[in-house]
């Protein structure tokens, strides 16, 4: 089985590089760090093992890829746009694409552009980061959860599964993907979001009254968002993800590192697309329009 | 009649400025700045004629103070809890207390403190700033709308027409304090607190989709919360507030600069006040209560 790595960044490096270093079959794209990981190969330092996938099977361009019988694409959401015209020369009819990304409503665009591809989504629960060229940093936890959204194939699917699990990562399916996604923006929704516009780190969010409400409040409108939407979520799973995040080390979510190193900010994905799904089932998610907006300014401002 | 001016900043000091101007028997109550007044006068320097009230009736404490007949209040409200205090001894049983300032409540929660005192609140339309010591500068506008709590005298208030009328300010008589009110946080609510929490200015927001689209979300939920708490705003007068703005000239709200040179800001007249009346009332300002709580969380993080 062939695996295609798209966006070889702190995420599609760490899973491509685990089932590379397990034997598999894998090509990655590059960019900019194709060069190096060429001399030097991909390094992943991580708690679970250091190791160093050299010679590496690196391309600068799917044009010049095989075709893939798994596609994993760890891109920015930010660039989902190009996706169809990358994904076209390495697609086979029996393809799975696993869009491993935040947010919600990736599958079903992708889906639109691509009507016969098989699609399922990933959820990352890692701490990882890309710290040089071809360098990468893998720090907590590290298990993927995937979930069908169109053309399901489970005889692919639990093959993947077999494969990561040989890897040494957590490999779980799940069977309702939009809880799933619902689920995961749960956390990503108000940390995220506030750590840009408040300037600052979930630690202090938790501490000050007034923002450790405003996160509760953000996770209640997910949640009832998320049952507009079909998504059953219990409520006490607020309380969880506010024990959990008490106990985390204070750590930048995703969106804050790529605001401090001046990216495009996932503003679609993990807020626009959520408020328009749930405001289209006749709810609305009040304060998290506010952030989108307020995010939204603040990416305006960043670009003038 | 005597007056007593308890807060001689930007807006007590002009107002107070024009009518001992006029001729009208004006106390001041300073803080740091008595001595260079006591030397060098108060001097205002206005779009409509400089002057310098030299000398001057100032006082450091309200204790050394003659009882007045009207009483002008333009303390920032955050010093409001001094207030019973700091009015005592300047009271007489007739005595008139205008609070010029600014948010919901405040009347309320001084006419608890003095149940047998005349109460009244003033709106101030007026773009000032304190320079320098003793120093005002009026750079447009200035009228001043002034509505009952309790006690409504009004044979005091047209007399207290009449002298601003002479000192050249224009003087209304609001006849609903709470429509006044919530009026005046139309504006102030989405670009006091937006300006601080985006470190941006008016024109800025006016110039951004998103924001904009911000603002006339919070107008919109004042203008809610306004008529859960009785007070009837007609909904074109977003429109209106909206062209006002974007013909202003590029200005910071009063909370701004408060917020720029590290004074405290009056979150709990202009957002919490208004948030707690209208939830009473049964209306939820989910916009309007985020941006207290980003303010809450932006003014916890300057304190430590």
């Amino acid at each position: 089985m062939k695996y295609a790595i798209i966006g070889t960044g702190a995420i599609g490096g760490y899973y491509g590089g685990r089932l590379a270093q397990a034997g598999c079959d894998v090509d990655f794209l590059f960019h900019t760090e194709y060069e190096h990981v060429k001399r030097n190969g991909l390094r992943v330092d991580s708690v679970e093992g250091n190791f160093v996938v050299n010679p590496i099977s690196a391309y600068r361009s799917t044009l010049d890829m095989p075709q893939a019988d798994v596609i994993l694409v760890a891109l920015k959401s930010t660039a989902n746009s190009l996706l169809p015209n990358m994904l076209q020369p390495i697609l086979k009819p029996t393809s799975l694409v696993i869009l491993i990304q935040n947010g919600l409503g990736l599958e079903a665009k992708l889906s639109e552009a691509l009507p016969q591809t098989s699609i399922a989504g990933g959820m990352a629960f890692i701490c990882s980061s890309r710290v040089a060229p071809g360098h990468i940093n893998h720090a907590d936890y590290g298990a993927l959860n995937v979930g069908f959204f169109a053309h399901d194939n489970y005889d692919v699917l639990h093959a993947v599964q077999n494969d990561f699990e040989r890897a040494k990562v957590q490999f779980t399916i799940a069977p309702d993907l939009n809880e799933a996604r619902w689920r995961k923006l749960v956390w990503n929704i108000p940390y995220n979001g506030l750590t840009v516009a408040l300037n600052t780190s979930t630690d202090k969010l938790m501490r000050q009254a007034d923002s450790r409400k405003l996160v509760a409040d953000l996770m209640e409108e997910v949640i009832n968002g998320a049952a507009a939407c079909g998504a059953r979520i219990e409520h006490a799973f607020i309380d969880k993800m506010l024990s959990m995040t008490d106990i985390m080390t204070p750590y930048s979510p995703s969106m804050k590192l790529d605001f401090d190193n001046h990216r495009p900010l996932e503003i679609e994905a993990i807020y626009s697309n959520p408020v328009a799904a749930a405001r289209k089932a006749g709810y609305e998610m009040r304060k998290t329009e506010m952030l989108e907006q307020l995010l939204k300014f603040i990416s305006y401002k960043d670009d003038v």
